[in-house]
């Protein structure tokens, strides 16, 4: 049905995530009507990301610089670290507050379906900062889901040897839920993780 | 949070339609995570479709040549003009395969809202489209929303002293649809447009 650069933006936009045929389509039309200074400014933005952002060279955040902000805050506790999947945990953990140390970005989880083992992920250098002995406690803040929760138990019996503090987040009811929709698994770990109240 | 790259990444897929900031984070990171070539590709794509695409000179559908697909067939139905919205349009219509005729595309529906009136449309183009007494039909396949009902209105009115036959598309339930599930405004037109079958 369409001319071909057509076709060609609504295929290269449908391969974005979380755009399926008629969004990618729709996107399309959205762009071919726009101000074409907007629409250069969208080209442009997109590869100047991608040609100054990279991996943190200590915690593989991503960052413009050699080390990433938090690496180089001097203000964050450098006796903690907390290891997420990817950047985006970074993101969504520091918009809480709750946490001042440092972090370790792994680059995804343990996966036999993607054919992604513990080498495939940064396990090695996360080994290696925890050497030197500054870090006292390591937090596992893999996702909650299976390939989080193997690559959250493979870490920990990894880091067993070392004597470290070894945590997990806990799993629960998500607050401001409705505890009758809330599903089966995610109600019984609320269950056996419930926690003493004041008399 | 962001670096200014990132952050100007998101901000920048936010503003495309149906990316919340979520959905633009995401699409952010993937763009960082994927390979450069893909990504360059994406941006050229993007780049090239808005230098090559532009509006067909007769009908307002995209095209990357003067005139588009529909207007250029020779087999196409040269007394029918189907008025619609946007080009996405003409799509949706294509592929029901139910219309031979040519498209005319108003560039959007009147919207006071939108601050949009008849002049902001390809309304004087439809018109003299009209002029040379080709076109014998004309059907208003405007949305079934208020913008696209007041604009057919509006266009019923303006074509009248013409003397063509001019149609608008059926409204009622949608085919595979759940009566009990449909709203009363469609089941209300639904019985209103009943059609009588056969004995």
């Amino acid at each position: 049905m369409y001319d071909g650069p057509i076709q060609d933006l609504i295929g290269e936009l449908s391969r974005l995530p979380g755009i399926g045929p008629k969004g990618a389509q729709r996107i399309a039309f959205h762009l071919l009507d726009a101000d074409p200074d907007d629409v250069t400014s969208l080209a442009e933005t997109i590869v100047r990301a991608k040609r100054l952002v990279h991996f943190c060279r200590v915690c593989f955040n991503l960052t413009e610089e050699e080390t990433c902000r938090v690496c180089q805050d001097p203000r964050r506790e450098r006796s903690q670290i907390c290891v997420v999947e990817e950047s985006q945990d970074v993101v969504a953990i520091e918009r809480t507050r709750e946490f001042r140390g440092l972090y370790h970005v792994l680059g995804g989880a343990i996966s036999p379906i993607d054919n992604r083992g513990p080498a495939d992920l940064h396990i090695r250098e996360l080994v290696q900062r925890l050497e030197d002995g500054t870090v006292t406690e390591v937090i596992l803040a893999t996702n909650p889901n299976t390939e989080g929760e193997v690559t959250a138990t493979y870490l920990s019996r990894l880091l067993a040897p070392l004597g470290l503090e070894v945590s997990r987040l806990a799993s629960g009811l998500p607050v401001g839920g409705d505890l009758e929709y809330a599903d089966e698994i995610t109600l019984g770990r609320a269950f056996a993780g419930r926690r003493t109240v004041g008399a």
